[in-house]
């Protein structure tokens, strides 16, 4: 009889407790070790002539892991990256983890003095360098006050790290060198808490100092597991990254594509001739990218396509594609998924799901519905949209305004160092993206705008994305950004900046406005239209505020 | 400046902490309640002439929840159920687990006493009970000891319960007029830790009381991703109940079908004009079952085969496929994956996958290798051939013989009311299986016998299994089932228990010795053979203990 003492534990919480054949801290590292038991002959990793087996890139990874232990890097210790698309790239995603170290890819497109900042705020520790970017690493490294552990990949020119003494990256490890004396059966024991810590992702913040984003082994796990589910990737996949893996660890497929056993298939540019080229030669089956890369695609010459008979899978996010360059991808052979998310969500937190009552839709009513955000991966707790200052979710009515709440093991820790940033994003049980949209009956979330996008006209509400999205339908036009101009009479009235098609006359503003007013009330029509190229920032994203200070100025 | 009695911690480790925004613990109905918020009016359950939206199905769970509850049903309370794969075999699988209850499936095919032993050790609360097992239940129920509160599920006759009284449930809830009461807003939590218990399986034990292996949520979610990852569900799937959902919850399938938002396609009893019939009605595309259920499928007579033009990918375990029945199937627009797995292990723990080099093989060659028992799944952490004793990995070479064992967040927590089985089986680590095996060099394990199936012949170990694999190949052989005779000279010889086709005349057995002469050392050979039907488990299984005494007394 149990002591009155101690009450008896229930049947169901005696006896079964964790044990080391049953309970292991989740890791992305684990997908690799298990795709190299499984399938180690198998090819991981295409680099042009380069093939890595799974076998040879979990050996790669370890050795690489030896070698930054052998100069004494360990648990919680930043190792950040400055890279293109390369095996190298991958290959950093498990051997820094298997370290319990902390992987900081950064944006091969910021400026010295941004990545000098992100190397001091996360604590670097070392710094591998892809010899393409040597000079650019440099200059950010003469702005730290102290030496970091430097390895240099080879570029584009060749693969032993040599000649890179003349970038300035003097006394830089060759990474080949560093793989070398490694051990290819270097323990790793993964972490003895999932939650630990395994990537540091700098957010491009168009105003003030980048945010340090926080992921843990647990979240990457399943955001792995998650996004090829969602993506549909599995043993039979060919993944091409047109994506750039600095970005969100790569929306986390690095280790999607492994979990799935796919191949990856590499590239150091997006440029359109190489994509179709690499879609033919290797039977790609899924590639993921912002729109700016499918309006690439679609506008691409016919003397830069190759001809591929297969559909390919094509997930776009970051920004909203625009129906019009869904419908062309879908006439050249792809099949496109919206995703949203954010570097916080680990990537894709959302996907516009096919819903049963889409069959009944024209094919531009379908391309509409699928610019919107979508619906809660199927690893994330949820998406809603909630009054921001009182958190109650909207009506489902696709007109009431709120902003987009996630919450699930896919969002991030919090921001490195930054606890006033995390309690305000993190706040309520939600992280609060700071998107403005709507909720709709079906259960997909729609952006109408970020807060500070929104045109304020005569007292209407006018969404900056919808007035795009109609001048996207133009047949010139290859990109549009519309943002408020102050106006004396309206307080703010909208004014439309557009990229026109490569070759392509601009149009007549009074035949823009004429197109406009078919197809949007009255109040939503630019009032001002001007042509250029428009200002992106490093990750590819229009600089409205650059943009906003041109329309203030005109 | 940190005070010099507390050390700082790591910036790491400061500020990031879990939050409701960032940790939920895991647990399948997540799974449910957001793909009710993701495509709420897609179709989730067929069964016959009812459908089941995805909205309907989670609110249909909730209202199960709700009844339940108000009839003091709480947390690690334990529901049995007694039901074949009807919409209410799945929905007990989510409602269950809301109230943090423990969900007993029961095995149809069982003894009432077998029964009432499982709801006796597994402390049954409640019982649910489809009214096609009525008298089985009534007999069960009349050997405990106090009252239960049943409800009962109408039975193929109807879906209102009515009528169950003269079958011996009197006093049971209809389940319709349970669901009628309940509240289809149930507010559910989730458990707090996702290692709480959730299911109990009892494995169907040849000898012994059967035990009971306990699943937890973690456990239960993860093995859902990796099978839709696995089997390449997704949220275009129709999947087929041909496999039994009481058999260890249907391999994890209720829960992963419902990740991949696929739609679930229910099925009573395993005939295969029914079979045939709903993949051609619905586009079936995946369906799972034993070896013997792909055997009923290749050998249905030509009047009840419906016309198909797609693939149906089927997984198949419990038992290995002999390469004969891989081929039919593949020649019949199937495409066969072979999954190796326990009640321990949530069904499978290791899949069959091609390797690069099995395009260079045979047909013939390649369906040998499909027989094999596999690699780890992506969310297993490891399956290795080791020596029972030591524990040490065999070497991979194809021929050393050992113990599979399995280990990962995939292994049940333990059997229930039992630490010594339980220590005994997660002993050092991992899952002991008790199946010998080799272990080749491409990673793949392959099983060559029960510990205790094996035949030791003049010395010679002689694997039951690679007899039963030729003699399965001889035309007129539909199963086989090969065990030790006792023998003077000897030690043992291998006796063979025949069933030979529909319609079809057992060979001469010289003809039969000549067959497996060819194809296999003159030792394994069997000595003798028997013609008839083989006697099997309520699983499906051959009890091999019943021949062994057949075989004993010859």
């Amino acid at each position: 009889m149990p002591d009155s003492a101690t009450p008896p534990r229930h049947p169901f919480e005696t006896g079964l407790d964790r044990t080391p054949a049953n309970y292991v801290p989740l890791t992305p590292v684990s997908l690799l070790a298990r795709g190299a038991a499984a399938h180690g002959a198998k090819v991981a990793v295409i680099d042009g002539d380069r093939r890595i087996t799974y076998a040879e890139l979990y050996g790669r990874c370890r050795r690489l892991a030896s070698g930054l232990a052998a100069r004494g890097i360990g648990r919680l210790d930043t190792v950040a990256i400055l890279a293109a698309n390369i095996p190298e790239m991958i290959e950093a995603h498990y051997a820094v983890p298997m370290l319990g170290a902390v992987l900081n890819p950064l944006n091969t497109r910021l400026d010295a003095a941004t990545i000098a900042f992100s190397l001091r705020h996360g604590g670097a520790r070392a710094l591998l360098v892809d010899a393409d970017y040597a000079a650019l690493a440099a200059r950010a490294l003469a702005e730290l006050d102290a030496p970091l552990l430097v390895i240099a990949i080879g570029g584009s020119a060749g693969l032993d790290g040599a000649g890179l003494d003349g970038d300035g990256l003097d006394g830089a490890v060759p990474y080949e060198a560093l793989l070398e004396g490694g051990d290819p059966d270097h323990p790793w024991t993964g972490p003895a808490d999932e939650w630990q810590s395994l990537c540091l992702l700098y957010t491009s913040g168009t105003t003030g100092d980048p945010k340090g984003a926080v992921y843990s082994h647990r979240g990457a796990y399943l955001q792995a597991l998650g996004n090829a589910v969602t993506f549909g990737l599995g043993a039979d996949s060919v993944y091409l990254w047109t994506l750039p893996m600095f970005h969100c660890s790569g929306w986390s497929y690095p280790w999607a594509c492994v979990a799935a056993g796919a191949t990856q298939v590499c590239l150091r540019k997006v440029e359109p001739a190489a994509i179709f080229r690499l879609i033919a030669a290797h039977g790609v089956t899924h590639l993921c990218g912002a729109p700016i890369v499918l309006s690439l695609i679609a506008h691409a010459p016919a003397h830069e396509r190759t001809a591929f008979a297969h559909t390919v899978r094509c997930a776009t996010g970051g920004a909203a594609p625009s129906s019009t360059i869904i419908r062309t991808m879908e006439e050249m052979g792809f099949r496109v998924t919206h995703l949203y998310g954010a570097t916080e969500s680990y990537g894709p937190a959302t996907a516009c799901l096919a819903q049963p009552d889409w069959t009944d839709l024209t094919a531009d009513e379908r391309y509409l519905r699928m610019a919107r955000q979508g619906v809660a991966l199927a690893t994330l707790d949820a998406a809603i949209v909630a009054d921001p200052e009182t958190a109650e979710p909207v009506p489902r009515d696709g007109s009431t305004v709120g902003e987009i709440f996630l919450r699930g093991n896919t969002i991030m820790k919090g921001y490195l160092g930054n606890p006033e940033a995390t309690a305000r994003t993190l706040a309520g049980g939600w992280y609060r993206t700071g998107d403005l949209g709507v909720w709709h009956p079906d259960g997909a979330v729609e952006i109408k705008d970020r807060a500070k996008d929104i045109i304020i006209s005569g007292g209407e509400n006018i969404s900056s994305l919808e007035v795009e999205e109609v001048l996207m339908r133009h047949p010139a036009v290859m990109l549009a950004a519309v943002v408020a101009r102050p106006d004396a009479t309206w307080g703010e009235t909208p004014c439309a900046f557009l990229e026109v098609k490569p070759g392509t006359e601009p149009p007549e503003e009074a035949e823009l406005v004429a197109f406009c007013r078919e197809r949007m009330a009255r109040f939503k029509v630019p009032k001002t239209v001007v042509f250029g190229p428009l200002p992106k920032t490093s990750t590819g994203k229009i600089q409205k505020f650059v943009l906003r200070d041109q329309a203030r100025a005109l």
